[in-house]
C-alpha cells in the first residue's frame, strides 16, 4: 500500500513483558528474531528496556546499542524521526506490553507513516487484550478509555458516563497500580449493583487472576489490588 | 480472587495464527507449552484447529484429541460447560487470532466464570491489536465495532455514526475479506476527506502492510483489498 524510498528505516513495534520474571517465554520467535536484528531503539523507560533486551538474549552488548527515550515528558519527536529518515531501522518499546497502546509511542508511529517509514507491528503480550479475552464480556464491541481523571469528582463523573456506555459494549479501564484501590472503591460505590465488573490482575504472572462478577457481589468481598497491575472491565446486560 | 473446588477444569484461551504459513513462530513458548498440555479443545473451526495443533507440534496424535465446535451456529453451550465441570482442562480456539474477541467464544468464557472455572488467557497474535499499534492513531482511547451491517444502507448509517465518534477515539472495524472492497468504497464515498483512515492488511504475512492517510488521499489510489484480511481504523484530529 505504501510507496517509499529504500533508504528510509523501518519502525518495528516491539511488545515487552508485563512485569514478570520470564519475558522470553511470552515472546514469539518472530518477535525475538526481529528485535535481535536491531541496534537502535526508542524506549519509554531505559532501565526496563535494557532488562528486556538482556532477558531475550540480544546478541549485541548493551553498550553498543543506541537508545532514545520517548516518554510522557518528550516534547519534540523530530530527532527520533530523523533517525528513521537517516535509514536506521528502529524498535519502539513501551515500559510494559504493547507500544503505542496507552503509552506515548503512537505519536512517533503516526509521524513515521507521514514520512513514508514502514511500520512493522510484532506479536506479544498486551494486558488489555488478555483481560478482554478472559473477561467473557462482549468481545464483538468494546471500548478502551485508558486512565480516568485522578481527582475523585472527575473520576466519578467519567465512570458514570462509561457505565451508561457499558450497555452497548464492554468498557475497559486501567489505572496506575498505586491508584487501583481508589478506582475499585469508586466502581463499587458509584456503579449499579447489577453492572458486571471483570477484574484482571497480575496477568502473565504466577499470581494472575481474572474474575467477572456483579458489582454487588464484589462489594461483599473486595479484592486487595494495591500496587498490582490490573485491568477493569464493565458491562451491562441488555434486557 | 476466585474460590473454586479443585475438581473443576481450567479454560485456556489460545490465540492461533492469522492465516500465514508459520503459526509456530508467532506463538510464545508459554502459549505453546500450555497448549501441548491439553487434550480437549473447543474450537471455532475443526480444520483450522487441527492444522494449528500440527503446526505447533502438539505431542499427541490428532485422533486422540477431543474437539468440540463452538461457532456462530452453536445454540447450546451447556455440554461444553459440563466438560469443564467434569474436571477436564480445555483450550478455546478461534479460527484466527484471539478467542473471545470478535468470535462466538466469549459466551463460554462468561459461563465459565459463573461456574467457578479458572480462565487463563494466553499470549498470541491479534489482528485488531497489531493494527491499532501500527496505525499511529490514538492508542489511549479506542473502540472496536466488529462487523458493520451487511446491507448498504445500514452500513452507511453506522459508518457515519462511527465517524462522529472518531473525533474522540480511534474507531476500529473489521469485515469478512470478500466484503472488504464494499466497505472500503463506503468509507471513501461516505466519510469526510480529512478523516484519517488506517488500512492494515495481511498482518503477520509476508505481504503485510499498514498505512495511515486522509480519506481524500486514499481516494486518489484505492488499494486492492479483495479477499485479503484487513482491519480498518478511523480517526479525526480535534482542532
Amino acid at each position: 500500500l505504501s510507496e517509499r524510498s529504500v533508504s528510509v528505516g523501518k519502525l518495528y513495534l516491539i511488545p515487552v513483558g508485563l512485569g514478570g520474571e520470564d519475558d522470553s517465554s511470552l515472546l514469539p520467535k518472530a518477535t525475538r528474531d526481529a528485535t535481535h536484528g536491531l541496534r537502535t531503539f526508542v524506549v519509554e523507560n531505559l532501565k526496563s528496556a535494557r532488562r528486556f533486551l538482556k532477558a531475550i538474549g540480544h546478541p549485541v552488548p548493551l553498550q553498543q546499542i543506541e537508545m532514545h527515550v520517548l516518554d510522557e515528558h518528550t516534547r519534540d519527536i523530530e530527532p527520533l524521526l530523523r533517525l528513521l529518515a537517516s535509514g536506521a531501522d528502529c524498535g519502539l518499546m513501551s515500559e510494559a506490553g504493547c507500544p503505542a497502546v496507552a503509552d506515548p509511542g503512537a505519536a512517533l508511529v503516526r509521524r513515521a507513516h507521514a514520512a513514508g517509514v514502514a511500520v512493522v507491528p510484532l506479536v506479544g503480550p498486551s494486558s488489555v487484550l488478555l483481560a478482554l479475552m478472559a473477561s467473557g464480556l462482549d468481545g464483538q464491541r468494546f471500548a478502551f478509555h485508558g486512565y480516568l481523571p485522578a481527582d475523585a469528582a472527575g473520576r466519578v463523573r467519567r465512570l458514570k458516563e462509561i457505565e451508561v456506555q457499558a450497555a452497548a459494549a464492554t468498557q475497559i479501564l486501567i489505572e496506575t497500580p498505586y491508584r487501583n484501590t481508589a478506582l475499585l472503591r469508586s466502581i463499587l460505590d458509584d456503579c449499579r449493583g447489577d453492572t458486571l465488573l471483570c477484574i484482571a490482575v497480575d496477568l502473565t504472572l504466577p499470581t494472575a487472576s481474572v474474575a467477572t462478577r456483579a458489582v454487588a457481589e464484589w462489594k461483599k468481598k473486595p479484592p486487595d489490588l494495591d500496587r498490582r497491575p490490573a485491568v477493569f472491565l464493565l458491562y451491562r446486560d441488555s434486557s
